[in-house]
């Protein structure tokens, strides 16, 4: 196979290594690139540089940006004394999409597993002790995945939280909206049912 | 919104235009690029630019390589007197996959489609007749999709190449290697009805 090949091979190669594609989409995306050069697959090529060289973890609360603290954490209106804990940058990004958390967040970077060995020093458990006192916080909002580790994870922080006298809530746990019972497990069934509310 | 979350916005925005990603899997895919970013994201980059600036069509075939006519068009011992005419390059690289085929291949770059307006003149067609003269082909082999419009174009080439005194063959319809009937279109199955074999 000589060098042509070679380099679209490669390409569709590290495609393929994206999650969500395999390397029969790898192979679709890198054919519609190449057809869409100079609108897609140059300005792409440029974008990934640009974020590969700038972006970074916010060293305050491990959000990702370009500058050394995020947004969130410099703007002044939202120090509402309000900090909502999350595994990763993609779960701050969905809690930001629905727009109605005002405060400021604090991504762990995992959860605690004990069959990985990830205590709270590998995750940004200490930084979020030092930033409830820090930043005057009088509640933090755990909105970690229900998953075992997930709520493993909720427990302990809950339990460094309350010997400190900070609030500790989580988010509720119910059928979602537009949710059809039908199609929920059952944790989630007997969840919503034990937290029913009078109408 | 500042210039840090623009870029990453940027980013996702070019990701989810790629086939096969909306904006949920390009937002998950460049979090993980961020993540894999020495690994995964500069080479990512670096080779985008590369096929970018280097990937053109054969002038030959209509194949995508990265030089004036590609390795197929120029290895020798594939000039067998047969080529296989095919839609576009991705049915070109599905075909070399199998490894079946021996001969050069030509690429139509579509098919012909009255609605759209795309006639012989618009596809690789008329190239195609001077390269059955020029390269001495015995046998044109269509790799048509099964599609209406993909079977209307392989009628009309036939129709020409029939005039030139080439023998015209197209693959062979039928039951897919560990297809169940039960999953297969009617279409299908006739097909495979009317070109049953003695076993």
């Amino acid at each position: 196979m000589s060098n042509s090949t070679k380099d679209l091979d490669h390409l569709i190669e590290m495609m393929a290594k994206l999650p969500g594609l395999g390397p029969r989409s790898a192979r679709r995306a890198v054919l519609h690139m190449i057809k869409k050069r100079a609108l897609l697959m140059v300005p792409l090529a440029d974008s990934l540089q640009h974020v590969a060289a700038t972006a970074r973890e916010c060293l305050n609360c491990g959000n990702i940006g370009t500058s050394d603290v995020c947004d969130i954490c410099t703007t002044e209106k939202r120090a509402n004394g309000e900090i909502c804990v999350v595994e990763d940058v993609a779960d701050l990004w969905a809690m930001e999409r629905s727009g109605v958390f005002k405060g400021r967040y604090h991504v762990l970077g995992g959860t605690l597993s004990a069959l990985d060995a990830i205590g709270p020093e590998e995750l940004r458990i200490p930084k979020l002790m030092d930033r409830v006192v820090g930043e005057q916080i009088s509640e933090v909002i755990l909105a970690l995945n229900a998953t075992i580790d997930g709520q493993t994870t909720a427990h302990y922080i809950a339990g460094e939280l309350d010997r400190r006298g900070v609030t500790v809530t989580s988010l509720a746990q119910g059928v979602p909206i537009g949710g059809e019972l039908d199609y929920l497990d059952d944790g989630t069934i007997s969840a919503a049912l034990k937290a029913r509310k009078a109408i």
